[in-house]
């Protein structure tokens, strides 16, 4: 997951709780522009953190809710009109996907380089989430029958 | 098929029609703004539809022709220059390639929920399309060699 | 990798280079904007193009450094920031790691439809790349363990 839109999350966490659904087990690893995902809007700390990293944390979405359409967002009435057309169908939105994805036990890694970079601190996303490196999602991603991209 | 670019869809037609060239099984699973793809500008409805999805099928992409480049589109001005470029080399563009994975025999799945959300009917979308739901999206995927998210 | 953007193709050589220390064979398809990435600035050629061609290379990134962020880039300055924070946490520039996966031996393939449509020659590119089409990349991925389309 490297994206982060609204859309593109959607997608991802539809997949993972049907996945689950299936009894499937789910990986879902985060790294650059996906970790905003797990922002918890509760929990912004500017300890420890650089002027750059401050700014870039006041700047950047914090949570689900935040996330902007990867298309047509038109600073934010695209949303808006898609969220009102999900809410007409009863199509759940990405906070209920996200706290669906939690309880059904996907597995979360963030990635190590990314939170350094960014300057996100462990306790400012959700708390099952694991740091791990590249490497470790490679040997993760090997043993699995689906990799995707998003 | 998650994108509703040119390029994306150019990218992910040519990988379906040499795959079937290749005597592989393809299926294409499109989700969002990847069913613009398969819209029929000659069969556009207004029937069941409410003033949203009315406006959104109006200022959204009808068919192959109508998407936009991802990059350097430029109000289409990229995209003509693209074209151009592409119709020089003889390069078939995308509904020509549409065309291809069509009479190849391409499986072609529209993500249910999408439809539903964005309010578009099976019969506004290529007649071979098979309505599917995100489970078996991933049961066919899990059988499958290669799979993209695009 | 299908995409021009600069934190893409990070993630996607620090992927590659990450699978080379675990003694993995990779294989890097490039196409589209792409390829982007392999040009090289002190290798630009307007020998054998048309006026579209040589207009493209000229207001098209030119190699690593050249790529913009695929969000929030605001004109370079997004970009600055965040390699200014890269920096700090001395995390190496996409260059370093394209340099890297070249030394490690990763396989650099070049799609031959859009070679010819952006009029790019192979000697503007770097040398280790090799022109290959869709069918070929196909083979490869269908023997490969894990494929991402970025």
């Amino acid at each position: 997951m490297f994206s982060g839109d609204y859309d593109k999350a959607l997608a991802a966490l539809i997949l993972a709780n049907s996945a689950k659904e299936l009894d499937m087990d789910v990986t879902m690893f985060f790294a650059f522009w996906g970790l905003f995902l797990l922002r918890d809007p509760e929990n912004i700390t500017e300890d420890n953190k650089t002027t750059y990293e401050k700014m870039f944390a006041a700047v950047t979405p914090k949570g689900p809710k935040d996330l902007p359409l990867s298309k047509m967002n038109f600073s934010g009435l695209g949303k808006k009109m898609l969220l009102d057309m999900m809410e007409k169908d009863e199509a759940p939105q990405l906070d209920a996907f996200l706290k669906g994805a939690r309880k059904k036990g996907v597995n979360f890694f963030g990635c190590k380089l990314s939170m350094e970079v960014m300057g996100f601190k462990k306790e400012e996303l959700i708390p099952e989430l694991e740091i791990v490196d590249a490497k470790e999602y490679l040997k993760d991603a090997l043993e699995s029958d689906i990799q995707l991209f998003i």
